[in-house]
């Protein structure tokens, strides 16, 4: 028997988790299932905000960097970020953007991973998020190596001596997909690959073990599940035994910006690298988006007293299976496909359905309240399948939103109303 | 005759430019002449934020991407700068930090330049800021070039057929002084080699005329002069000329990141680079700051109204005038000695003085409400003075502030009140 509205109320009243929906604010009439694209508005960020602006800059001034922690707030959030991610306090800083930071690290694992004439391969997967393959693309012709693309499933057969860099996202932004991090790091280093993990989709979605699959690099996004705010800045870690080789040899990540110098304040003419992640920061932090992030990530504190990250993830999980149930259940016949695999564990916190008419279904949604995204499939993409896209956000989704979203979805679907004319322009962002 | 205080509220009273004043929030007794480190807060900008984290993130979501006109600020400010740099409407674009745009523009410049084995030098000042320095370093290491630092006055001298790219600071950080740009680009042209410039202590500033001094690339940053916030996303321009070139040979620049791609959200998985200089933009901009950023950039709208950037110009160069005159008149036997050229044409908008006890006595300045800042000369420094260093923001700084802040400046150093020892620690940021 499908699970009925009120079997979804009783979960939702029995969630342990429930009451840190509170910590955000949202939208009356609507239901967001795209936290995954930028997480929600936590509550007291605007106030935080104004007082950065009208205190901190206003009346401090210059004298903020000093007397309100702005000099190390990226380190400050960055251990915040690196509990959630398995990461030692101070490995793990917040700068620029995820894109910016892959640049980094790619270019230390080329440095560090010293590729030869045989190990001329950075390998991903063929659907990795496209900013993750055009920097390493970028990175690869800059060091006369060849980006090379492979199937997931086709991935551990590729990992041989010709491969230098092993660069994968963790959880797959179209299939929801979550790779099995320390079994992969694992085959990479058997291989002799470094492995760069991007944790866009997965920090503070699920627990990750940096430390614990001995991963070598990894950057990830502050704007999507941890809730930091559009374009926030994102963050970058790399393993001890990376930075503690690049303090001895005084290697450089090529951004050699002033603030990741031993001693930014002494404007010396020659660059010496600091110590351990702080080489990985480069120019003046944006600092009012920084302060937002703070807010987002604290969000995560408050989580810790009802079971922190794993009761996340046991939501989550309850959440996306929940949403599969009801989708198959009650849209059946009308061309949905799930494309995220049914076992929990392979999946991080969406779930994906491919349908021809994936985007005027999406917009007609949004147009009702619910908000998920649309993923273009066809030419030049990765495969061909239009997705319809409903990231579930353990900290403020609840089990009834899941049941109010696909009954929305069902009537959408089996109207034909999505068939609307106005439905079917696409827009610059989708 | 020294210049009397009443004299100076007398020239505040007749400044055309003095009700733009109204535009800042300032607090109460400080007399801030550090805008050329951080620009003051403008007082529209605590409620545009506050609007945009409710509004458009809180309510809008992901909508605000299109709905917010998220997608298009950056080129939406980058127009704004353009009209203040004298570069035309789609030609600048708002992205990263200073730090991380100087890194594209010198890959792309040495792209483009195509050195050679006897083109072999990245050329700058040696007192240029350290950032731009690290940053140049780094790049001539990946290409086999070498950073070449020459004193300012022997620059000409310097301009060779063995000189790939010229990168120079229009305004030097320390001594203020103001390089002819249209005179440089073009003795750099004649020897065949590219020019960089960047305007971190020029925009806002003063009249820059990138498009008439025939210049290549441009880069500047948003939190001095434009009054952007702690860390304001910074600027890139590129000349036409080399952008078009780039659209016809599908040049990157290597931060390839998704926003740089033609088509974004096609999801690609081959980058493609946008026309134009949409390519140097790579990641997702941190979107708060970049708000706080357009507050800042459109009190020069304001501005306009009451004879712009050529009515700003005036005005700093009498602040400036006004207080080196009194600075010396007053203070005269102390030890301080003017580093700024006397030449208002060759300076920018701040006054340098060095003195061996720059820091102490600027702490003591500060501890009286007058901000200014300490650069720091001495081993390893480009130059061994000491600084105090005065920026005078002709959009808020008053006649009568310059004389106050000499009145507190001959107080600390006739007293030998900065002699107490709680002058003496140096703190983080100076």
């Amino acid at each position: 028997m499908t699970t009925t509205r009120e079997d979804c109320l009783a979960l939702d009243a029995a969630d342990p988790l429930a009451p840190l929906r509170a910590a955000f604010v949202l939208p009356e009439g609507v239901i967001y299932l795209d936290g995954n694209s930028l997480g929600a508005l936590p509550s007291v960020t605007p106030a935080r905000l104004v007082q950065v602006v009208q205190h901190e800059w206003g009346t401090g001034l210059i004298r903020s960097w000093n007397s309100a922690g702005w000099i190390t707030l990226a380190q400050r959030i960055g251990d915040k970020i690196a509990a959630l991610v398995g990461a030692g306090a101070g490995e793990l800083i917040v700068a620029d953007s995820t894109s910016v930071n892959l640049y980094k690290v790619l270019k230390s694992a080329v440095l560090l991973g010293a590729p030869s004439a045989t190990r001329r391969f950075i390998v991903s997967e063929r659907s990795n998020f496209p900013t993750d393959l055009y920097i390493a693309d970028s990175v690869a012709r800059e060091h006369g190596l060849e980006l090379k693309l492979v199937d997931a499933d086709t991935l551990g057969a590729q990992l041989n001596d010709d491969v230098a860099v092993l660069m994968l996202t963790q959880v797959n932004y179209r299939t929801g997909r979550l790779h099995d991090m320390a079994a992969i790091t694992s085959a990479a280093h058997a291989a002799g690959a470094l492995v760069v993990w991007d944790l866009c989709h997965s920090a503070g979605a699920l627990p990750v073990d940096l430390t614990g699959a001995d991963a070598d690099f990894a950057v990830g996004c502050g704007y999507k599940y941890l809730n930091g705010g559009p374009g926030a800045p994102a963050f970058v870690w790399a393993h001890p035994r990376h930075t503690a080789r690049m303090d001895r040899e005084q290697l450089r990540q090529p951004l050699a910006g002033w603030l990741g110098h031993a001693a930014p304040f002494a404007f010396t003419s020659d660059y010496r690298p600091a110590l351990g992640i702080q080489r990985f920061v480069c120019g003046t932090p944006a600092l009012l988006s920084m302060a937002a992030l703070e807010c987002g990530v604290d969000v995560f504190a408050q989580a810790e007293a009802h079971g922190g990250l794993a009761a996340l993830r046991r939501k989550s999980n309850a959440l996306t299976a929940l949403f599969v149930e009801l989708v198959e259940a009650r849209c059946a016949g009308h061309g949905l496909t799930l494309v995220t695999p049914r076992e929990a564990a392979q999946r991080g916190s969406q779930v994906s359905f491919a349908h021809p008419n994936g985007y005027a279904i999406m917009q007609a949604l949004i147009a009702r309240g619910v908000i998920g995204d649309f993923r273009a499939g066809g030419a030049g993409a990765p495969d061909s399948s239009d997705l319809l896209r409903f990231g579930f956000t353990p900290l403020y989704t609840r089990f009834v939103d899941a049941w109010d979203a696909v009954d929305q979805l069902h009537l959408v679907i089996a109207s034909g109303e999505w068939r609307d004319a106005r439905f079917g322009q696409r827009a610059a962002v989708t």
